[in-house]
């Protein structure tokens, strides 16, 4: 059930059934020379229907841009300031507790989004209070990162090995290729498996060590076939996380 | 072009033959018994992508969560406070602007983000050049609301007269029955013409006057072949829009 | 009734017959050769005193400085930004909102303010909601722009036709030159009408498009006289909408 | 020398001869029973008007709304938090700044005010080194109390000694009264001096300890004429540092 | 007692006892030549433990960066801007005041910390109200400088005169000499006593002043015996400030 | 050398060996009923400070509160908001870049700090940048857990098995012993192993699922030898892990 595709008195006849509720999030970013730049939002956000539809859960829109100020030294990449990604998060949970929503669940596409999505968890817990939300004190959000799927990284470890890599993965890649087909893209990969191993600092820092802007990965390796096994790892691991996470007192 | 389905070497390119970028920006709110709560984000969405097509521009991911709190006494409705949507924009612009993007074109499909959007255009242009970033004085934004055409307006006026009202409207409706055909609800509307005539407060307030979302409309009156027209005018429309607003010195 | 020449008894007193106060608010940017720095807060201020006078309303100090970044490249404009003018009116308004007042009518004479106040009524009214104010769903905010009259505007139009403008206007000019006849100015306009046409967009921009700060204006055609008339009018008609505004329930 | 009665040519001709601006800073905020709500802030601007007249300096609009959180549980008064005014501060000098003026006087009328001032003046300074503002480092701000001139303070003691006290004071009162004679207010004062000694913390504390709120100070002690004194004195005096101020290298 | 080495069940018993606390605030900044750049802090926190010992009040831990912007052209120095000050105090006081405490005794050692702490409690006690924290009007906040102290004051002039200075004083110095007598620095001092009498505004002007960062003193005059006796001085003073503090109604 | 018991020259002479420079993080928050509320900080100080002395960096002082909101039911626990740490964060570090450093390594104590501090380090290189920072894209930032040291975490699991929990583990309250032997708490522990495995929400709920504040822990295994055995594994990895970070190109 889709948020975007429902209608208020819906929403209000789903509440009485469920106050849980999930949000893709992603990021617009640059993924090498032939991952998509919205990677991790398409990641997230066919996972999440996946999810939305195996458990019957709500799903709002895709949160597209998330944190990824490191990777905007890349023409195309777009990102939110940590402190204006927990505002945001904090706008989107609020007028929803009041509405009687108390699980807040994030499927998340892109690991620069989790140290501030963690982050702004703990300031809305204390805004909801502030903010004397009825239940405020019932509310509990969490992250859910579909590439962490212990089925997911097992997969990943399997058909590429350290190809993987951290960025711009095969995995990922191939998700993207099956969620869509009709934009595979191929460039010549030099070196084929990107260099790995420099820390994340800053944007003009990253792109120095990562001139095409993949870390340590060959997403040559991706198919959409595989892309098709990742989603249905995901969906199938983040359905039962989803449902435990629901169903906790 | 879809800065999601297209890679940072694709957008490098794409620079040296543009410098301008299209975001739709939509809702997530109430949209009275029959509306989709997507509805805004929806159909700015959709002609976003059809202006994208038809002048060779780059899309980039929606914004779908916009400026509601007046809709928030519904349960479903998400929004942004103003100051968290001027931040999301700025910080949008700004690597963008880094990268070379001078024009920033935003397709709105919902009323209540045109004012924090223009005082946000205000605040980014201070705010790029506060950061130094290059060729901030050339850097351009403007926002096309695709119901504001003349040709939309004209068209739903034709069709719907006083019934068109300003909320949950048919000509709105009649879009997103065309963009998801499989998601058209019906519902009694009672009254048929919803109340009109209440200037928009606070959520409370807003929902005492309108008590199911809509403000003066019947969207009974919507079809997905209306909708079709309404997207034709309005990616004719706005095509033209779009490539006078880029080709202005 | 002026706030800053009442005591506050004499305020208290005023709360058990209305809860309505009026705010002037203009800006402090050039306006061309001629007209003065604080052309719309002197307009905003001598309307919203007479509206006072008419209407027996409250009338608070005036908001000097708006929104004004695009003026800024002329030297003597001040602006806040909108982020700013955000917070400052969410101040303005929630102690007057705990003491009991629920009607604020803010009388504006900038067109740059009109996307930020608006915007700040929206956030304004979930911030008292949050922080618990006693009526918070009554308070409504409204913004009358004195120079959008229809009386006003018609007569501007024929006085002036399309030299009338958009910036340093005649019928702005005219009526700082009746509030204040010691202060007109004289200088030679070159060109006689300024330029017209060109969007605002940032600070330098606007100062390439309108090289002296006048925007397709001729203020040369001012008169005290008719800034008398225009006076008149926009009491007579802001007077009859506050009191409107008021009785609504 | 007044902003709001000059034009941009005019400005940027004083800024040949003087790189000086004075702003009157006041408050909105009760003053016990005989006090005007806008004590402070007309006596900023009539004595900043007198100083700018006195020394030739540009005197920009007045500050009307200052820091009085802790007199917002009487009705009637207004106040910026804290850091919504330090925001502002920031906003007035920076365009300022860009436009050439290095010199910010403030001619203050509240003591409520001094410590946000202070701590704004430390922002701006950064704020002016990181936004890159040429002569940022030229930039120097400086707060005047005109109740704090000796030559007032000695008057004051010596027409009511201990009967001043430290809000709704004579001497201030006074200083209305000649500004506005049309505005002087009786009441009964009971008790006739009021209560004094207890610290400001809160607003709704301060009420408990000072019910009407005064503190320590007996009003119907002013006269206009001790008004135009105290006006006399504070021009004199604060001209003075006006122009040592602005002839320090 | 040291709130760092208590447990929370102590802490739950000493509200019991007392809802008052005590936390030294410094600063991380250059204090000439032969000044340690913890000076504040240490100063603050070697006082503050004294009177908690001697008055059974908890003490906090120290707050070891405070404002200090215009010393920032040293290096060495750190700083909170005022508005990231105010935030951290208010983010202090929230959770105490929740538990239970009403009296905060800030013990500082920064003159530069003054104004924007002080502006900070007037924040403090909005923000609490708007929370809706119980209690919010019994919170009451209180900042003591030791260096100001009557005794103090009077002990530095009697050793020191006109040499005092007004930073990197002597006296501080030798209060850092008692409390870390291992860190007694020496270097010659050019000229022996620093210029004074400039104001302070931004760090480039600063520096361009004070070219060794003292101002107007001769920390060569200091000695740890001399320490102690500002330590026992200030110790007494303070406590008796404190008790007072915590036992008016 | 520790930054507070040192002097601007001779930071100004370390610059030209290193610039680097070490920040212990810690936390004030409960830790159980005999954990001591510092022992975040206390752990990150004392380990800091080794590091310091063993490598021959500079050492900042502690940032004593962190982010503990979810503590914050129990009395005594102080937190920032992860928004005001960021803030405060991108302080510190903007003068101290300026002045040279490019280095900043934390040695943290608290889990909860982890998101909100990487996320700063984030928010900071962007700020850096748009504040044009000298060599703002060379700085680095480095959180450096000291319980997760690999070391470290292999002796408590020798030592305490699963009794060493998560929150109020013996090995930090062992480390707090070798710190603060005469701070050393006794008390029933009951259950004598606390409970573990609900995840952390708010701070209401955190309570309700750990009555005394401890999780999964039994500190009561704690000793101050083991402490000093912690202590002296947890130096020798940071040294070698910050020499790493600051000798890396
Ligand atoms: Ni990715
Ligand atoms: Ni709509
Ligand atoms: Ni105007
Ligand atoms: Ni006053
Ligand atoms: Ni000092
Ligand atoms: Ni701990």
């Amino acid at each position: 059930m889709l948020l975007h595709l429902s209608t208020w008195p819906e929403v209000e006849d789903y509440l009485t059934r469920s106050q849980a509720i999930i949000f893709p999030i992603g990021s617009t970013e640059q993924h090498g020379p032939t991952g998509l730049i919205g990677t991790d939002a398409i990641c997230a956000e066919i996972v999440a229907k996946g999810v939305g539809t195996a458990t019957q859960a709500l799903v709002g829109p895709t949160i597209n841009v998330g944190m990824a100020l490191h990777h905007t030294a890349f023409p195309g990449s777009v990102s939110l300031r940590p402190s204006t990604l927990i505002a945001l998060l904090q706008d989107y949970v609020k007028p929803l507790a009041r509405a009687g929503f108390t699980r807040f669940y994030l499927i998340n596409g892109h690991g620069g989004n989790v140290a501030t999505v963690k982050a702004a968890f703990s300031e809305i817990y204390a805004a909801l209070a502030d903010s004397q939300v009825p239940n405020a004190d019932r509310v509990r959000c969490r992250l859910a990162n579909w590439y962490q799927c212990s089925t997911v990284y097992q997969l990943a470890k399997d058909l590429y090995g350290a190809q993987e890599g951290s960025h711009a993965t095969p995995s990922e890649v191939a998700l993207t290729q099956y969620a869509y087909p009709e934009a595979i893209r191929q460039a010549t990969l030099d070196p084929q498996v990107a260099p790995a191993g420099h820390p994340i600092y800053g944007a003009t820092d990253f792109r120095r060590a990562y001139p095409d802007g993949r870390m340590g990965s060959n997403p040559d390796l991706a198919t959409p076939e595989q892309g098709q096994q990742f989603y249905e790892r995901a969906v199938k691991e983040l359905s039962s996380d989803y449902l435990k996470f629901i169903g906790d007192e």
